[in-house]
């Protein structure tokens, strides 16, 4: 089966990467940019059958390892 | 204008990150991941009324500074 997570930071929370990269395109004249957001997206392919069980254990992945519960967001889909 | 990123490696070029997630995940007890791909998403906000050609801007800040064209393929879409 394959599952697509998405992983983004908090709203609220400050994004440093994706500062550094706005500074970065505005360096090299992109002027029009004002804001960057840097996310993650992670597919898996997992064995398994049953869709809402396989959701559930990717979710206990991303609370285990895949993501930043303190920081981050994250969202498991089926995908395939 | 709410611009998103996909940024993917090209699916010929291993993903060692991935390798590497895998492997941990295996550690942790999940045995069922047959494969991780780690990829990337960019959300960016951009001023500009005409949507092709904030595009067209994007898809330049992707070949300059946001993606790395050798390894990684990306898509640029208009979301709002």
């Amino acid at each position: 089966m394959k599952v697509r997570v998405h992983i983004e930071r908090r709203p609220e929370i400050a994004d440093p990467e994706g500062s550094t990269v706005a500074r970065a395109l505005s360096d090299l004249g992109f002027d029009e940019v004002a804001g960057v957001r840097m996310n993650r997206v992670i597919d898996l392919e997992v064995e398994g059958d049953d869709p809402e069980q396989v959701k559930a254990r990717v979710a206990e992945m991303c609370r285990q390892l895949l993501a930043n519960p303190v920081l981050e967001d994250f969202e498991v889909e089926i995908v395939g």
